[in-house]
């Protein structure tokens, strides 16, 4: 398929790459140009500004947050402003409910179609092509765009056609795996101060009834201390918790845990960890129980 | 082996028939005598006392509390007193890490053989013989029991030499549970407030990051609403988390998440909910939603 | 003085009350012209505009909340764009501090002068001129708009040249007395469900350490259970609170117990109770003791 | 009156002093006898062991906490073995409600008068007479002994004729002392990260809705950081916590704001700071904000 695709983060990046490796014909744009060239090597085509990235059936867009999403689609020259009518817009960004609503009634206003498609799974998972995809849109929209969620990942749930569930499911999920984290890290920081070995600990919960990649994963940096470089920013992680809040806030559902986590980030921030890895919320349990 | 097996609660009954399938020898006690005439047909001996049930290599206990069994151990004609020198007291049961120090430390003083093999799984698990097994204690004493410990789980995991770290682990994986219950409960909220399907989403949440058995378990229970029968009732649970606390506050670990459960199992428990399924903290995260 | 005032709610209409008492020349005007013209009977001008409002010495304002305050002041035919250079605005409603910092700035461009007075107490003081005021700002104005302090407050506060200053403490005040009603509740609950007369209890407390007012009023509430009518609805509670956590948010500061009451003012507004009043967080901490 | 005083701490010796000043006829019992000795200069009579300190109408105990209380009543030689019948023990002791219904019932046995009178108030109030005291108990006993309530205190409140109601206000009261200073601490870090001084902050406070002695106090701690040395330890106010909390996990009543105050304070005991004053709950609000 010819498409475009716009915000070559870390994600972004092995994304395309992934479209790329599958044979799509990509034209990339980023607001840093060199990002974008050094795609050129694996085939893409680089675009010089967003209209020319939006020549294509589909554009993607993977952005860092809604202040980059709300310049790249409503911004002059954005791509409410260049997609044609009927193509597709699918939004991959982790964005605010909210605004995933606005832009769904803004690119209807002007006939074209706007989905989502988010995902679950770190840098490396999208450069093996193996995230998780969650989508939401019109059917028609998804299913078009199906064989580009194969490329990028393992396998794609639809969510349903209200295309901000899709955002809404994501912020969920990142908050299940912050809540996640927190716990290890106050059960490692209770389990440690004993004397048990942190790695035996999280070996036994792996091995049983914990065995999924979120407790692998963070079992790991957890038990080893290693949380700097970074898979996922503290920051980043604070800002996807108060994104959930807010959904939350919209519809009066209170999240206790949301709540707790959010001011852990805040410490965190506020002692000059939001460069280290969100699993360092356990470090600020460990400190807490005076290891 | 010749063995012994106290407390045939759902449990413990389960227990003791994986030992006799298994092709031990097992006689069986119970306080309520009826439980344990029901294993005869089983081909469980049924034991007129504790004193009865100790007369084999090794003696097993899975008992509800504390209370019970600090009764059965240290009581008159308890297994302190009925034990043989050398012999083996295998507990089992979920008990604080203090009381299980203390039985270390009497059994000790006896000159008898004191370790822990608690259990991760629930009642259909324990039926099956696909109960986890965490044990710590003397090596010997662990090696030779291992056939037992293979009788009743799928798999062995041996914290070190210090009986009561297996105690902790065990409280720390129910904690774990809690907390994974009380995030999905929150999420599910949220997401069904918003018009989600509940099984949709614990769908997707189970097919990618959190495909573990715990939350394919209590994601089941939580999206289906089916909180009674319990599997494990809510009172259970808050003896356990109140269990956490107090291994956590004799070392100066807070637990923060484990406060914020406790005292909605506290809430549960006010409103009359202690026999419905530990699952129901998600039942008071709707209704705080105004589900 | 010559003195224009903007928002004649509860608390608005009692203050222009105050002013006029003391003998200030006061035009007033409201979305509503209703309730500015209930107050033509005690002497004051009726507004037709904004605008109107805006020709004396001092235009004062008091608004529900950002939003309000936000049209008033800079929308068409706002403060903005109808106050004299040099003159002065006192904005005195309860609003952000990040929206306090922006006019500011705003009113700094138009060569006006902006200073804030923000005001505690409930109604029934604000129409017995016995609020406390804490203003900020630049000096001379603070000094120039004290007699209208004088005529409103019993007492002023002023904190600095920082006008947002004023809101700060106004913000952390609020939650002050959001965290003592919780904390109340709490507290009530736990002797009532002992037994205890719940009035004999807030006696006691303000009978010794706890004497304050923020005590004797929401002692007196909680204890004889009179949540409605409100005198501060729940819902601009959770608006309070939110502005306090969104100005700590700003500046990295986590304030746990402001988390905790959020969730708690969330759950009260899912189950309809916003238009009780906010020591109805009482009647929650009540329902969760199963009272 | 003819009475014994059993504890002399910081508090004990200063409220046995107070009787003395008022005339009374005071024995003095202490563990460690120096600190008995320290009182004669002032007129008492040095007891040499509990029952000497039994021979009068009244028997005053004020104990650091269960342990010593449950010693000096039950053990060997306690008030329990020593007292005549009709005799009356005043329990002035922070102690469980637990504790206190048990003695209540054993003293009924022995048919002796138990009846409480816990304390509000730091040492330098007990030096000076101005504590404020909280009966329960038998109406008789507590009349009686009016006259030495008087002598130690500026106010006396009765709650009723269980005795153990005192004990639960006492836990009650000093919970929301607790909530208090971690509130505050909050408010503070927040403002002072603002840059508005913290103790012009504590001044708007205490001279408006917050003009309470327990604002006073703590403000003032908190503006100045003045933790060490303590007037009440970190590790007392835990020890209350955790009594207020159990007593009310009895009831089934969840208090959201002791939880997390009891986390703080094991964080603060964790990191070395359980000898400051209770009040260094700010200091670790502080910190978590980076200050």
């Amino acid at each position: 398929m010819d498409v475009g695709f716009i915000g070559l983060g870390n994600m972004g990046a092995a994304m395309a790459c992934s479209l790329l490796k599958a044979g799509h014909k990509v034209t990339v744009y980023n607001r840093t140009r060199s990002k974008a060239e050094a795609l050129a090597g694996e085939g893409a085509r680089v675009a010089a500004s967003i209209a020319d990235a939006c020549r294509g059936e589909v554009v993607l867009s993977m952005l860092a947050d809604d202040h980059a999403v709300e310049g790249v689609v409503c911004g002059e020259g954005g791509i409410l402003h260049s997609l044609a009518e009927e193509r597709i817009h699918i939004s991959m960004s982790t964005i605010s409910v909210a605004l995933s609503e606005r832009l769904a009634r803004l690119h209807k206003e002007k006939h074209q179609t706007y989905a989502t498609a988010t995902v679950f799974g770190r840098p490396e998972a999208a450069a093996a092509g193996k995230l998780f995809v969650v989508a939401a849109g019109p059917v028609k929209a998804i299913e078009k765009c199906q064989t580009l969620f194969d490329a990028m990942g393992q396998k794609t749930f639809v969510v349903g056609e209200k295309a901000d569930d899709a955002n809404l499911v994501k912020l969920s999920g990142n908050f299940l795996i912050a809540a996640t984290i927190e716990s290890l890290g106050e059960a490692v920081a209770l389990v440690r101060k004993s004397g048990i070995d942190a790695h035996r600990f999280v070996e036994i919960l792996t091995g049983t009834l914990f065995s999924a990649p979120v407790y692998n994963t963070y079992g790991a940096i957890i038990a080893s201390e290693t949380y700097d470089p970074a898979g996922f920013k503290m920051a980043l992680g604070l800002k996807d918790i108060k994104l959930a809040l807010a959904a939350a806030e919209t519809l009066n559902v209170p999240l206790p845990i949301a709540s707790l986590v959010r001011d852990h980030f805040l410490s965190g921030l506020a002692q000059g960890q939001g460069d280290s890895d969100w699993a360092a919320l356990a470090r600020i349990a460990a400190k807490n129980s005076g290891l």
